[in-house]
């Protein structure tokens, strides 16, 4: 048996754990041969090869980001693509695909097993652990364990000078990060995307917040909107090259902050800080066991499957079951988080 | 309504978490008031109490050990014990208690619930993980960084002098935390109290990742045997008072790996650098969790019952469940987790 | 003798040591008396003190920010301010004042000595380490191994989708943190504001990382500027609110680069997370011993005098002689540097 | 010209960037050759090499050990020894040798080069910091940061139960580790190799701290002796292969604390995780820069120097002044810091 392995979409904390975990169960324990592709799905699209055994997956395991590299490519927006795709399988001998990446990388997984019998299993990754049909996706652990630090170290500034301090983190569509980061990192506000915010409602609370002498920490996540949804937008501008300029969400709290409240605020956007570097212990152990329970499911010939996590147990799910909608913060989670909130 | 509230057994990083979850709902969403009892069952026994209330529990999240102390006092080992508790509670007009602890904690709230009418609640509390009924624990995730973070620094200095570097960590009676940190790790060997070790299998796992040019790294868990049970017990001396010296398996481990493979081999034990500091943003959310759901079991007047995390929603099960037997290392994850050795 | 302590300008981890250093020593050696002053000179300035004794600084060590607050209150520019010192000073029956802070609250102190015979001691206190006559400040180890600690994590995400990563670290006038994080991070090319840039030498930079197969990361210090000072000031645009929005630099050249060589580039601004949070072990060596010091010049009345650090040793240097220029990056020290970039 | 160079010793974080900056600047900017050879001086004496160019520095920077491996072989000590080293040499057609090591390494490195003519230039490494001639080494730093983060969490630990907790760090001859750990962590005791310590005074500091309704930490150099000197020794004992296993001092002073106060005490003993894994920020940056000064002293042909920090600068020094004497904690600097006991 002959399988490949790509990785594909944003970068995340624990790819190469995945990796090295399906690579050594596959070749101690089923002997099997590997071949990695390049940056995702532009790998088995352009034949883009690369070795992939027990020497080449020594020493992995800690190290953020992908030995095989990533992108955003879609064979089915290339021309010809799923047929290249099938050929260059084909033309290498594989037998079995591991596709590890999220909802867009999935989603070709899905298509090209359902409609064109490709040999696909799945790998959920996104940081933002957004996906349904898992409890926890890997690298989502690491990223609220750097922006959880970072909040614990705006405290003290926030304190000394009395300041609001604004802490912009990733979730363009869902507030698991800045939901998790907040409450560990003991925020007095936390913005998600999924429930549009009242800015005055955001003021009375960092306002009550100094009432008790304490400097208030506002955590938004970069996809939080205000109920008025022109408000953000007209922060807008252009810059010197001519291209609109969106003003993030966190840079324009703290001057509506600001303006509202006459309290200094001051805005940190954490950014890529939070993807990368090593995975933290609970990110290597849930992506060493997806690694594990894929091959697993490759043995099976369990095509069109994804591993995923319930509880302790990893389980298998229909990939297009994964993908079909973003896993949001449930209102009733954010309410009860809010009682910290002021 | 008045809720006392104790911590006892060992220390374990998100204790205050959950007082401070618990207090903050309590006071503002249920206008709760508290009494804090000292050093566990010592307080409720000693009437020994301290102040609880919101300024109490401002910036004790992120930080270790319990602001109420801790003991192993057991009031059913106490002379006219559960009277005095009894007499105590109700002096401090206390109506329910919220009792964080561990199998030995809890199961004095639960005899005093069930046989004394007592009213309490349970918050499961063991860094070991091994209390049945719940998923997870707090405090686990935290040790577990902790020895994954020193198991990455010993294989540098393994690498550079080609030695064996064992690593002894927490686990009496089950091997949770050398399980997740060894594997989060890449140990090369994982011992576990549940699974008694062959010496000779351990050798030969350290002698092919020799052959491999990479220097072993042995993770132990304190309560793990030989399965010659006897082996360990021939290396107890007496020091220089008179007291049996039973050295740690990760001493007796190195010993013999030095005598049976001639290569060179160096222990390292954690000890109670594990259990402190400040917890990860993982136990500070489960703990702050467990808090706001605390006194949600008070204001339904749940007593007998334990809060538990199941997946990612925390339910109620009777703290005896809980209690009735440990949680440990299943054989065929333990199985899962040793493709990686050797 | 009584003493005043006051803490003025930004914060910076290693503060609280510095306090206790001061009063732990002061008052079991010399069983002197102290009185807090609330945000730097306007505690003085209005009167505004606190409690100052052994109980006031258990635990702070490992704390960032100041347990006094601070403030860039500036008693020459308020009206009647250095009588109303004088006054406040005299009420209190305060002796002497140790003044924690950079240029501007050291200056004060220093014309206070100086022009109105106010006794006052000096700990310099700057994050960006450009204060003369001492090798290092406290703050800025912290500061250094913050800004390392991401550049590290920027390193995978870069590789894994073969983008340029632009960190913008703190610095306005001197490139001290950029140079030190910029090469204990491995970063490939450095910019501090002591040497204007040639956009075009950063994109070859830039273009010849990418050529050995790697993807480069880029310092910047926030004052960093191209050769040609007009560029970023093209960036400017009007917000919302009518305010001129400087664009970063690290955004600026984040935009150049990608404009330039054709790759994907992004920013991460770290912003206040640099001077938050608990100090680092070096620091926190450096503070205290920097408080030791200054009660010892309190009690041989050595007004005007700044503790600093020579070597291994705190000596004693005139005020005056610490804020008369800034210490900047030396040319032959960045050159030094330079072999790393590209 | 062709340059080799070795990593003799201990390991020590830096090492590997010691490496890569001598290979960089030997390689980019005068156009040297280097040789690597493997476990320091058994490199040369078996003529055992490895490839050293730029690619093979790629990427080791933030990488603790070395990638050179390390050894405590002497050439002095081999039959024939120095003559196969300069045998070997000039096989390999080595002009000069860089030997990166602490004082038995570069003891070796001075007598070849003043008495039989070997053009070596040393680099100074010792994780203890107890070399003359250089404020700092590299290594040093990261030791003290790993120890001051493990008190930091034993101190909760120890409040939560109001325990003595004993912390023994590195440090057989020199206190330095002990002494910039136990500061900065806010330890109440530190014992140093220096000055042998009174039980009884230990035991009143003890006392003292309980008194203040805190817990004791204790951090003891494993190399501390009580002034008695004959105390540690009775706890000698032979273990079940006829070994004499003498007790840590850290265990011993358990044992005292406890018998003589009648308080629980526990002990840690850090061990090999205080010299592995990645370098702290402060020595990477010093240990790059010894890398670039050395190959400078290799381009001057200054045989026999080694590089040293004074302050902020690098300096050449004779190796022969460097390895003369032990740099230990002076006094005067150990009362200094004795103010914070008890």
């Amino acid at each position: 048996m002959r399988v490949g392995v790509l990785t594909g979409g944003g970068d995340c904390p624990g790819l190469n754990a995945v990796i090295r975990g399906i690579v050594r169960k596959g070749v101690q324990e089923y002997g099997y041969d590997f071949v990695g592709y390049r940056d995702g799905w532009r790998g088995p699209l352009e034949n883009d090869t690369v070795r992939l055994d027990i020497p080449a997956v020594r020493g992995i395991l800690p190290r953020g980001g992908t030995i095989l590299g990533s992108s955003r490519t879609n064979p089915f927006q290339a021309e010809g693509g799923v047929r290249r795709v099938k050929e260059n399988l084909a033309a290498q001998e594989v037998d079995a695909l591991i596709v590890i990446g999220g909802e867009d990388t999935l989603g070709v997984a899905a298509r090209l097993t359902d409609e064109y019998g490709v040999h696909a299993v799945g790998v959920p990754k996104t940081i933002d652990n957004d996906l349904s049909a898992t409890d926890y996706t890997f690298g989502f652990d690491t990223a609220v364990g750097i922006a959880t630090e970072a909040i614990d170290r705006l405290h003290t500034t926030a304190e000394s000078h009395m300041r609001v301090l604004v802490c912009e983190v990733m979730g363009r569509h869902a507030g698991w990060i800045a939901l998790h980061s907040g409450l560990a990192g003991g925020a007095n506000v936390i913005l998600i995307p999924e429930q549009p915010f009242d800015i005055d409602q955001v003021c009375a609370w960092v306002t009550s917040r100094f009432r008790a002498s304490y400097a208030p920490i506002v955590v938004v996540a970069e996809g939080a909107v205000p109920r008025d949804g022109d408000m953000v937008l007209k922060d807008e501008s252009l810059d010197s090259f001519g291209h609109v300029r969106l003003s993030g969400v966190g840079e324009w709290l703290a001057k509506q902050i600001e303006k509202r409240t006459g309290k200094e605020a001051r805005t940190t956007v954490l950014g890529h800080v939070q993807r990368g570097g090593t995975p933290s212990a609970f990110d290597r152990w849930l992506a060493t066991r997806f690694g594990l329970h894929a091959i697993d499911a490759v043995r099976d010939g369990d095509w069109g499957a994804m591993v995923a996590l319930r509880g302790t147990e990893i389980v298998r799910v229909p990939i297009a079951e994964a993908t079909a909608r973003l896993k949001t913060v449930d209102p009733a989670l954010y309410e009860e988080v809010g009682v910290f909130f002021g």
